[in-house]
């Protein structure tokens, strides 16, 4: 019986400075592992204007109708203040049963540990096992995101890769591992809004309309009421308006323009485009606000616009991956994990356009933090959560 | 009998390019036509960290109880897009009965005046005329107005100057020579808050605090209700937030702190302390606005600074000044002029600390635009009504 060791597997990884956009070694690692077992390996970079080129790596074995995929990313973000570090952040060392470094948890230590579980699962079974089993690991999920996941996906979509279910192996656990599972995520939408006024001298002020006096109302507008309670399987959507600026250097001058700027992580409740209608709707209220501007003023001048990057709420109920994956890790660890859709976004917003997607991975309080690390117990436990699910997913 | 011509001094005037902190040569060509017709003619140079040294002129005659000073200044703002103008700024160029020039009206054409008066006056009257005559002329009255009115006030004052009353030569006029003397100023005070939260991702809003939540009710309670209704000497007062900034480029990120700026023009409703008073309650009560922060939440951590920069109001009522001037405006033009406290700040306001001060000059309509420009009838009507006060206010 093959003994694939994660803990090596994590160390080999983590001793590549493969911040992003550097592949630092990271994907080579990898394709060093998985092409001897049988797995193809392609490595296709991609590029984009004002964005620097990233590598990224798909890796496949098998075929059959159903195709699990397992995505994750090899680029961390910066060390920081290296001298604070207890450990070199990239020399892999283990003290006290704890192994430093960036990307411990986030997400190399997720990724040695479903490689080790592949090899093992592909090493008993064989190729020929009845179905496909990839790794879509991307150098650019730390960084812009434009040349990673989304290309990635697209690229194997185009070459006739038509997934079935997905693990994402970014860190998911508050505190133990095994706590939670993420099966969902609030969307996203961002946006601006730009009121215009006509610029004057503050001691002419009857000459001028100053924006900023508009601008109460339309936060107001934005923020109040909330946008929902939350629903069954979502936290409550929530907007903030992360800023406002003028840019007026001029103590004497009343500006022409204020400009602001927000972000809502939405939920069940709405869509992209219903929450675009509620956003134009509160808008247009504020615009017709009067409690500054005096009665018979004139409607406020303003521009509301989107940014294209808005993804949507999503949540996945596919038994074989769900209720897979949580008893994979009920099997392991012996708890049940909470079924969570709490947090930020993750790629799991692209993959979740071509296959339902779960997210499990280890415990992430230390991620993107001065020693990131992670328990090297972990690292066995995950892997042997990820093993189980495989051979629940693909069964005999 | 001596008949200086104000048409020609401010041509001279005209054709000296003196764009602040640039002395251009008009201080010389003014020392020029003072310094033969017997005025001691002093040219102190300011200085002062992060400002440009500036040239100025105090120039005096005669001896007496009754001083008399005519202050202005010969410093012009840029020409802005010199190919719009039709004649250029600094030609000095004369066609159909206007004189086109940056400073025509501000102020340069209302020195010229003020000068030939001033000559014509000494020549008839002599060096020994019962009073003391002066000029007061800046050069860094459109600029950062360190080195100039306040510097030279102190100077002259050292120096045992002791004024008794003052014209300030700024176009007071709207749109007719005589329409309005300016008999007073509402005064000026800046300031800025900074209001405070907690930095964050938007994803876990529980984990920050927005300080932009706060902002509405932060610039409503600066804004309404008015400070007052105006005075009967005064227009109302009237704040304006002239710019709120958070410079905050992530759209996923919730900023530590948000600044607003203002400015209020105030009344004899207020002092400058006075107006601080009402200006901290006000914050103090928008910090605890709970409408967006949500009943419980924690006092907006803000902080309010006042510019040291701040004037108060002045309304000057000395009769041989105010009705004086008022006088001599209705003998030459036919029409009393209107007691004006309008508009913005101008030197005036460190000349009252001084002496009873009053404003009159040109017709303001062209000042700081492409095309600047007088009628040449305007400078020898305002010459006629500066020498009729001298002779009111120097009675043989
Ligand atoms: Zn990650
Ligand atoms: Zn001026």
């Amino acid at each position: 019986m093959s003994t694939a060791d994660p803990v090596a597997i994590a160390r080999a990884l983590l001793t590549c400075p493969s911040v992003t956009p550097a592949e630092g070694g990271a994907l080579t690692t990898l394709e060093a592992l998985l092409k001897p077992a049988g797995f193809t390996v392609d490595r296709p970079v991609f590029s984009a204007p004002d964005t620097p080129d990233v590598e990224n790596l798909f890796a496949a074995i098998g075929g059959g109708e159903r195709h699990l995929c397992f995505a994750g990313h090899t680029d961390v973000v910066p060390p920081g203040d290296v001298a604070a570090w207890s450990h070199g952040p990239f020399e892999g060392a283990i003290v006290d049963g704890l192994l430093y470094g960036r990307g411990a948890v986030d997400m190399k230590g997720g990724v040695a540990a479903f490689a080790a579980a592949a090899l093992d699962f592909v090493a008993e079974r064989g190729p020929d096992f009845g179905g496909r089993l990839s790794f879509l690991i991307t150098g650019d999920e730390e960084g812009p995101g434009v040349n990673g996941t989304v290309k990635l996906l697209e690229w194997a979509a185009a070459r006739g890769e038509k997934l079935t279910a997905c693990v994402v192996g970014e860190p998911t656990n508050p505190s133990v591992l095994g706590e939670a599972i993420k099966i969902g995520r609030r969307g996203s939408l961002s946006g601006t809004i730009v009121i215009r006024g006509v610029q004057g001298h503050v001691a002419y002020p009857h000459l001028a309309d100053n924006p900023i006096r508009a601008l109460p109302a339309f936060v107001t507008a934005l923020c109040v009421p909330p946008l929902d309670r939350g629903s069954p399987d979502f936290q409550p959507s929530n907007l903030e308006v992360t800023t406002v600026d003028t840019g007026n250097p001029a103590t004497n001058v009343i500006p022409a323009a204020v400009r602001l700027a927000f972000n809502v992580r939405f939920n069940d409740h709405w869509t992209i485009e219903s929450l675009k209608a509620e956003l134009r709707d509160r808008t247009a209220r504020a615009a017709q606000d009067e409690a500054l501007r005096g009665s018979g003023a004139p409607l406020v001048d303003y521009e509301l616009a989107f940014e294209t990057t808005a993804s949507d709420c999503f949540l996945t109920t596919a038994p074989d991956l769900v209720e897979g994956v949580a008893d994979a890790v009920e099997a392991v660890v012996g708890r049940r994990p909470e079924l969570s859709t709490g947090g930020g976004t993750s790629d799991a917003r692209f993959v979740k356009n071509y296959c339902p997607v779960v997210e499990f991975g280890l415990v992430g309080d230390t991620m993107h933090k001065v020693d990131e690390r992670v328990p090297v117990a972990d690292l066995l436990t995950l892997k042997r959560i990820y093993r189980t699910f495989l051979d629940r997913y693909f069964p005999v």
